[in-house]
């Protein structure tokens, strides 16, 4: 199984190519293309034991970074890692692409150098979440649509659907609409009339959904626009960072307390991993017809084998034929 | 200075009814009316020993609950204990109002029963959250209005500068416009255009910022469309239960994280308090002609102290007239 990995501008591109190395050395099925300034790339790979047959470097000097305008440089930047890679994408053998660099640059790409899957209209991000329960829960849309129309949401929703079967094997996700209440009534009037749609499509929706439940684990696709969905990705990051850092302070202007701690290690190493999404991989790009994972720009080496992992996972579990297969409903439900 | 406080629907009248006799026993300038069931309101309040000359009982046998339709109840359910406090406001020497019960119901009684303050197209839910550095920080709209136009967001950032200037003090408080990102080119059509009119304003709006910095004492009011805003309070919650909820269970299942924790009583309860929001009191609703507070549906008797004495404040703090003076930017702006 071939992928591209985008070696670009992230927060440190060294880590993304240790990722790629220990990924190649851990599965001899895989093979790996990286797109990058080739000097760096050989100077970090040199320190790596690995089987050349299986990895191919794309040297290029120029990179999209977070200044860039998205559309111009997936157009413009031609010799840059990222676009290189989606040429590289192009190839039939090629199953996927990863990327931790610019986001808005990697869905332009998805939709200008890769192409839609027809019947979408937007792609949409859609990373996993844990949850309290130790399942997962697929966010879609992320970030990737600001500005949403119900028929977006809608593909979204099957999409999330299809995602949830392919690689994690649920028989029957359940998708609940982000909003602000659960009650029917509850919803802006975007919430209110996907809802409507959503009820006449053969998937499992159990209705309108509150965010404090985003993490309960009783849910397996939470869907919204991506303005909201930004909204509730980070602040879900944010409000974890501060209750640790308010328990550490806490901790540690009280002796007792701080004593305590000692012998409490492996408890806060638990919720530290278990709230750790960089576990999860990066956010796969839906909708578009290859795989696509956006890994966080501030991905370890760690996080980026994880990412490789999850394309596989996707790639085995169909993901795209998947896709394509429960649009299908929306079409058979527009015939009607 | 004379308050009413609904005791209708909540999950625990008795509750309201508490909170309002320790309010009582503790300030003697306090004046409450209380609204509800006479003879249940009289069964808790024998249990203290009150000055009756500052509490007076209006007999209601009509509840609103969550399960009316707000706009038709405040209409038509007159013999309500919420529609009677409503009527009990509108005497001059009424400073506020507060209840636990039904929001859209408060909502409605604030625009139908007493009024909107002359400029203000849709009063707001204001609610203060605690964050990382001990301050504290105003949302606004945290989910009164689920459809927005840009005029009633920056009516709202004008409101809840007014309100931190007003009960908190503050000279010049940081507005922050929830959004996507920190860049100006991110945000949806409406994050996009109001940004532009807030610029125009002569308030300390300091641009975009991102949920993930909703707690971090960096802003003093975040301005969103109450969906959004919705969203993010209720993620907020689920997340810190969440993490809370993950710790526990870490601490249960390993025998030395068990006998660390309990030393570590002072920690948690230092955190669990500065995470319990109801000591912040209600969400006051900002916009309409006198002071009116929402109290969460599950208040103790400690929250609905706090949100009497909040009552207090705002009044102390002039905020209605605040209100009105901040709104003049908006005129002068107009008229340019």
């Amino acid at each position: 199984m071939k992928i591209v990995v985008d070696i670009g501008a992230c927060d440190d591109p060294s880590e993304v190519t240790r990722g790629s190395a220990l990924a190649l050395q851990d599965d001899k099925s895989l093979e790996l293309v990286l797109c990058g300034n080739k000097d760096e790339l050989n100077k970090t790979l040199s320190l790596y034991n690995l089987d050349e047959n299986r990895l191919q470097i794309v040297d290029a000097k120029d990179v999209i970074t977070n200044l860039d305008v998205p559309t111009v440089a997936i157009r413009h930047k031609t010799e840059s890692s990222l676009v290189k890679a989606f040429d590289v994408l192009k190839n039939d053998d090629v199953v996927g692409l990863i990327s931790a660099g610019n986001t808005g640059a990697v869905l332009s790409g998805g939709v200008l150098r890769l192409g839609r899957i027809k019947g979408i209209h937007r792609p949409a991000l859609a990373p996993i979440l844990p949850t309290v329960n130790g399942k997962e829960v697929c966010l879609i849309d992320s970030g990737a649509n600001v500005d949403c129309r119900p028929e977006f949401l809608v593909e979204f929703a099957l999409m999330g659907v299809s995602y949830m079967k392919a690689v994690f094997g649920l028989e029957n996700p359940k998708v609940g609409l982000v909003s602000n209440g659960v009650e029917d009534k509850k919803g802006n009037e975007l919430v209110k009339e996907t809802a409507l749609r959503l009820k006449e499509l053969p998937i499992n929706f159990v209705g309108n959904m509150e965010a404090r439940d985003a993490l309960s684990g009783n849910y397996d696709v939470l869907v919204c626009d991506g303005f909201v969905g930004n909204v509730l990705l980070k602040s879900i990051e944010g409000t974890a960072s501060m209750v640790i850092k308010t328990l550490k302070s806490a901790i540690m202007s009280d002796g007792l307390s701080k004593f305590g701690a000692l012998f409490m290690k492996k408890a806060f190493s638990t919720v530290k991993s278990s709230m750790n999404y960089q576990n999860k991989g990066g956010a796969p790009l839906l909708g578009v017809e290859k795989i696509i994972v956006k890994a966080h720009g501030a991905s370890n080496s760690d996080a980026i084998k994880v990412a490789i992992n999850q394309v596989k996972k996707m790639h085995e579990g169909n993901l795209i034929a998947n896709i394509k297969n429960g649009l299908s409903s929306l079409t058979a439900n527009e015939n009607n």
